[in-house]
């Protein structure tokens, strides 16, 4: 897509310092990174939201991400990571060719989801799973 | 695996709120959500970590997940969403169960990763990608 920042560089139009590449995939590092090692994995076909992606492309960037992020955190010397999508500007998502985040994380390092959770009240996780199911259906 | 609370969901020893299930994947709502409608998506065969799954379940859980996802928005008439995966308590597993969340998002509700980004500085970039790029030959 000629205005997509994440299609310049898999035409290499725009630097990257890759991590990964095959057919489907493209694995580069994050210049404004959350932690040091923080990679993106992304299709190399253009899909604005992750719902858009085929499932061969969607197993082929998991397919990736299960080899990448142990590569990542070995590099790094961290502790774990996260796996992070954003879909939607709502959900933090600027760049709108879908991307999933490979974030090392150390013990103590302060990043992290915003995990506020709450609880449901009677009857109203009923209610929710029922319109889930048939969303599911439609 | 015995102790495992999502084993004991998966084999019907314990409740849960199901949305999806097919041979290799179970999806149900979390009980204690971020946001309404916060729903987990899981192997049903046991892998305490991200990198154990087999390419082939995990292709299974994220084809799940292309589904699920935009039911999950639409049920809860959502802005968006974020998918998020956490690799070891550091990174926020609490369950050692591999599970990905789907978090439906809204404009303004508060949620979503700790957005602190840095910067390499000069060369500090190209030391880590050739780190990564080492450990994923080994």
């Amino acid at each position: 897509m000629a205005d997509c920042i994440f299609c310049k560089i898999i035409a290499g139009e725009l630097p990257s310092s890759k991590i990964y590449e095959d057919d489907l995939v493209l694995s580069f590092m994050d210049i404004a990174p959350l932690s040091p090692g923080h990679t993106l994995v992304i299709p190399k076909n253009h899909y604005e939201t992750f719902p858009e992606v085929p499932p061969a492309e969607a197993a082929a960037v998991t397919s990736a991400m299960l080899k990448i992020a142990p590569a990542v955190v070995a590099a790094q010397n961290a502790d774990g990571f996260n796996l992070l999508l954003a879909n939607g500007a709502c959900a933090g998502q600027v760049i709108f060719h879908v991307h999933f985040h490979i974030v090392p994380r150390s013990n103590g390092d302060g990043l992290g989801f915003a995990w506020r959770h709450g609880s449901y009240a009677d009857g109203e996780m009923d209610k929710v799973q029922q319109a889930i199911l048939t969303a599911l259906k439609e």
